[in-house]
């Protein structure tokens, strides 16, 4: 599948395709007009025939998209089925919410390890996850294939540990510190930033209006 | 100031702004060109003269932008100086990660209050917050104005709790338990949505390009 030059926007709303997909295909839809697909996804139609059309467009005319095929070619677009693998750094509360409830499994990746420096946490499982001392990251990553690490340390040692990672030869780093990571000194380094602020402060916003 | 008509994604772009000034605001930076702001945003230049003219436009020519100016007229955009409060429903992990380590007063809110229904909690403060029972969630409401309710409950229960808190008159919704809230049934309640899952498939998708 060709995926040059796509738009960064329309990459960021594939995963709500699958999102929309996928909720579709658990209630049985077998197929959806890109009118109806529209209306639950608060788009337009043409945008979604536009969008669609950037991987080759799966529509047909009068017949609309087959649910589960649109679903799998998504996901096959998103890297859902490369097996991706995942370690948590950092398992204070937000490493812990993410490992005891992120669905990683549903979303293509599988969650190997989480790794920390609290004695209390060290050797221990949370969620069936087996947690190490961060000590022996270098070791761990050396020795397994890691796609992505979910950066959830303290903001205070959030660039080191980046650098480490970037050092390692991780593929990505999912960013929730809210800490700019130096991403010019890790060119091979997928950088992907949680920022809550942005999100709470758009709902200020809508709130605010009058 | 005058705010209608302004594009979903001028207003998605707002808070990367204000994060954006505010960090030169504390590094010292006095001005700054929109072309300079927009190397830093990764953003161009005309982007950046286009986003803020939607504002009435507060660069000069030959000058560009006074920062503390900027970042005060985009900080009054958002609502961040209209004292708005907010409350947290369910302080299971990712709850208390955010009592604990979210910023809400420099994002201009007010964190009131948290509900949960764990014995071991009730009663108790996290993070200086105090801790109430579930069931006196509506009096508090009503005896306290509360712009912003997080929903960190349980996924079995966010319809339901989204639906209590639309009756109650609350303002916004910030959503965290990744089910689709009932929005046409609470169309006086803004829902901000945060779905991790859309960012990481997003990094599924960078890392999974050759």
């Amino acid at each position: 599948m060709k995926k040059d030059k796509i738009s960064s926007a329309v990459i960021r709303r594939l995963p709500r395709y699958y999102r929309h997909l996928d909720d579709l295909y658990r209630a049985g839809t077998i197929r959806i007009s890109s009118g109806a697909l529209a209306q639950s996804m608060g788009l337009t139609a043409s945008q979604i025939r536009q969008d669609l059309s950037c991987f080759g467009g799966f529509g047909q005319q009068g017949y609309g998209y087959n649910v589960e095929r649109l679903r799998g070619e998504v996901a096959e677009i998103l890297g859902m089925n490369r097996g991706h693998t995942v370690l948590i750094l950092g398992a204070g509360n937000l490493g812990r919410a993410l490992i005891e409830n992120f669905p990683f499994r549903a979303n293509g990746f599988r969650l190997v390890a989480a790794f920390d420096v609290n004695p209390d946490l060290v050797d221990t499982k949370l969620g069936g996850v087996p947690v190490y001392h961060v000590d022996g990251l270098d070791t761990f990553v050396r020795e397994h294939r890691v796609s992505v690490a979910v950066l959830t340390v303290p903001g205070s040692v959030a660039v080191a540990t980046a650098r480490r990672l970037s050092k390692l030869g991780g593929d990505g780093i999912w960013n929730f510190t809210n800490v700019e990571l130096p991403e010019q000194e890790m060119p091979d380094v997928k950088v992907e930033n949680v920022h809550f602020a942005d999100s709470l402060l758009t709902l200020s916003y809508m709130i605010s209006e009058e």
